[in-house]
């Protein structure tokens, strides 16, 4: 068996998300049709991290396996010919037998945009805020979360989980323009959290919320807080890191 | 009569470029549509210039007269509101009543946008082009059309044009990573000209034109020259100056 990496830019306007589901267009199930028509075999692929619906990717990765040699090229021509221009393959390569997509991963980043200004071109990449957000606020609430912390109260409440640490190495927010950009990047990622990260500091950035509320959230970790969610267009899965 | 300017912004994509035409869907149209919904009178909007189907403006300046006063902010809210999300106002002004969004311009901005990496994020901003690009030649070219040329070589054959002289103050090629961006500034533009710029240079720099027939055809202006033209999805109006 060929073990085979993919590096995939895809804009998630109109997929349900990554994950492959039934009846549904999903990024997942987009590509492994496509390498089932091209490779002739079944195909399983597996992703660095499931991006929700209406979620952009610049640097997503996913593995598979075949019997086929591969070569690399050809397969990016063949893919991109296939897959709709929302989805491209930017990279092949051949991995070790022990690479996991997701297993292997030590570090995602992921952005996250703002605009203050209304967009026309890109505008189903941003998130157009028309209040004025604090920047200093921002800036404060970023530093809050550095390092590791149970994130229960701002993500997803999950059963199945045993446990919601993560460690954040990078959490930044940067104004460019009429622009905010976030960035962060951390060892693991819950279901909803950077939207969640984000939608709360804009809440406290705009004064409706204290910075002692937000800090109390990730101090006292409770299921189904009351915090804000951003939109999903603004997201955007930067890299992933081996 | 009150006259008002506006700034703009919008994706080309589905637009039949920006003049009014019967049964098509122009920027002009939906931008005057929409201000005799708000002001409840007939509307005539100039631009700056017209672009054309499919190419995209970062800021477009128009102007129109109005009987009514006009409260900046709230126009801004109201035609943001009726249009579609492709345009959006970005400004409100009141001019002077010898403005004249076209012919007080002194100068004109674009931007073409070349990848040599496929694209799924902004996808409909960018040529895609898969061969590599000596950008020494595209050097070359660009700094060749600088100053006032004939550029009817270069443009759409128009007989109601007795002059198709220009003068270029800014000619220029930028790579950053897997991207070449070209920016040209002029006192005016003809029908098609960066686009048969872009084309015909990019010719060039992959080698099937001569730099030597690139000076030609600008030395020898003829009309229906053998140019090629760039796509218009990577062609995007930057500025416009008075």
């Amino acid at each position: 068996m060929y073990r085979i990496a993919l590096r995939l830019e895809y804009d998630g306007a109109s997929f349900f998300g990554w994950q492959i589901q039934k009846d549904r267009r999903t990024v997942q199930g987009e590509i492994e049709n496509a390498l089932e028509i091209i490779l002739k075999e079944k195909i399983s692929l597996f992703g660095s991290g499931r991006t929700d619906t209406g979620v952009h990717a610049e640097n997503q990765i996913a593995h598979f396996e075949s019997f086929r040699k591969i070569d690399r090229k050809e397969l990016i021509r063949s893919l991109n010919g296939i897959l709709t221009s929302d989805i491209r393959v930017l990279e092949v390569a051949k991995v070790a037998d022990d690479f996991h997509a997701r297993f292997c991963a030590i570090s995602r980043t992921y952005r996250y945009q703002i605009t203050n200004q209304p967009k026309a071109i890109g505008r189903s990449f941003w998130w157009h805020i028309r209040y004025p957000l604090q920047i200093q606020t921002l800036h404060q609430c970023a530093e809050m979360i550095l390092g590791e912390h149970d994130f229960t109260s701002f993500s997803k409440a999950n059963p199945d989980l045993n446990n919601r640490q993560c460690t954040i190495n990078e959490s930044q927010w940067q104004k460019v323009e009429n622009t905010l950009i976030y960035r962060v990047a951390a060892n693991r990622f819950l279901h909803h959290l950077v939207r969640n990260l984000v939608g709360t500091m804009t809440e406290v950035a705009r004064g409706k919320l204290s910075s002692e509320e937000f800090r109390s959230l990730l101090e006292n970790p409770v299921e189904n807080a009351n915090v804000y969610r951003a939109p999903a267009q603004g997201l955007i899965l930067e890299r992933v890191d081996y």
